[in-house]
């Protein structure tokens, strides 16, 4: 792979300084720089070795910058699109970390007319406990998915630049249509993030059981850890994914509806086909792999 | 506490075990027995050093028993009752480790026509991802709730001495009555259970997504653990306690339908505030105990 002269990392968080640190470390481009507008996290970011320079202005945060990659939250996307829009330079590849990525796009077409040819949505699958640059690691990625859902616009030479950095990192990279990857991440993690609060939630609205959070155990606090996520975060997936997440949501509401006759009719047989089956399915594809 | 003559457990597992293993290095019965079908099983948890003796009729395991464990399945607490029922001796103190109480107590009802004095139904909150007498740890109850649920027909001294004895244990005992225990672990417990069985089998039987549980991450790992607990443990449970069972999947499927159309609407104020409770509760009720 060519050494790129600069990449510019918007949003030096979890997701953006890992990338950063690896890019950094693995010397694959002259200059890691970072864009933000908190001056503080920026400096820790040099201190840390995550980024080597960074700049408050879009401007100059886009000057000879070869490829730039957006990780903010989904609601912020288009306002950023925006910032660098006028700065961008005619060779720059844009890329981003969203989780979700027909409503980037909607907000590229949004900004930018017709989309670019050099823009390339991506979503690395990756994240840990802890949030913030000082949790900037450059393994995170290694063995992990990283999604890149091209546009039609979308030009080989972009895509195979993201997909290039991505594998440096030790990502396996995998090409899919944003509608399947939203059908897709629906299904397997906002849908279980948006049950696992609705629980937490529906437990803590009935305070005539006490604090009932205290018979919990082992498996309701992994079921629920996901409740502990950023509720900022999740409100914007919630938006930004809301067509296939609310069709999720309904398909397993409807699946609960033919669940319940079974548990009220204390049907063994159906109940213990299900459980069994579930289990299987869970053991081969997820503990197994 | 007074040293007992004899214990026995009846279902010589990860649960029986473990209580047995306790009891016995703690020296507080002279003798600790085991009793079921499987021979091996008894042999290996002699070997362990989890139970002094065994036999395989429930003559000799009832003889000069001073209290007797019942920790088989749920669905087997009746047929296991009848078994001891003509051996047990007027002193003999029952307890089990059932996870639902009203159904240990209909089937004490139906075996001895009206409940003796010395039944005291109990549930330990506790387990880990291994089962089996393998698994059987003295320290297993540490820390750990036990609640107690006394019949109205359970004597004091009944209801102390199994209290002495699960904290010994360095159990943590509570009180309740079995009614209120069942609603409560419904909610806490076997909802999640099967919210998460649920959700496995529900991605399960959607093929025209692939294998969709290579895209999952560590979030729906923890999440879905708990399908890949017994079936069989879980059919008996949702029969077991299938009232309080089906009215909070009930409960849970109404709060999806509150939920779902804040989605469709993309109500990022709502969400924003649900998932905010949610983290909040969990983080004040669940991370930081």
């Amino acid at each position: 792979m060519n050494c790129l002269n600069k990449i510019t990392v918007i949003g030096v968080g979890l997701i953006g300084g890992s990338f950063a640190k690896g890019i950094k470390q693995l010397g694959l481009a002259q200059q890691v720089h970072g864009f933000g507008h908190n001056q503080d996290n920026l400096e820790l970011a040099v201190q840390l070795n995550v980024i080597d320079s960074f700049s408050l202005d879009a401007k100059s945060a886009m000057q000879g910058c070869d490829l730039v990659l957006l990780a903010v939250p989904l609601g912020a996307m288009q306002s950023v699109l925006e910032m660098i829009q006028p700065y961008l330079e005619e060779h720059t590849i844009i890329t981003d970390a969203g989780s979700a990525k027909q409503s980037v796009i909607e907000a590229a077409t949004t900004v930018f007319g017709s989309l670019p040819e050099n823009f390339v949505p991506a979503h690395p699958i990756a994240g840990k406990e802890q949030s913030g640059v000082l949790a900037a690691d450059e393994t995170l990625y290694v063995d992990h998915r990283v999604i890149i859902t091209p546009t039609e616009k979308s030009s080989d030479a972009a895509v195979l630049q993201v997909k290039a950095l991505w594998q440096a990192l030790g990502a396996k990279v995998e090409i899919m249509s944003a509608s399947f990857h939203d059908e897709v991440f629906a299904a397997t993690s906002h849908l279980p993030h948006l049950l696992a609060f609705a629980l937490v939630e529906l437990l803590n609205e009935h305070p005539e059981l006490g604090n009932v959070f205290k018979y919990t155990a082992g498996g309701f606090r992994d079921f629920s850890r996901i409740a502990s996520s950023d509720p900022t975060m999740w409100r914007d997936i919630s938006v930004a994914n809301s067509v296939a997440i609310s069709k999720w949501l309904t398909e397993y509401r409807n699946y609960l509806d033919q669940m319940i006759p079974l548990v009220e009719q204390q049907d063994s047989e159906a109940l213990y086909t299900l459980f069994a089956t579930a289990k299987a399915a869970r053991d081969e594809h997820i503990v197994k792999r």
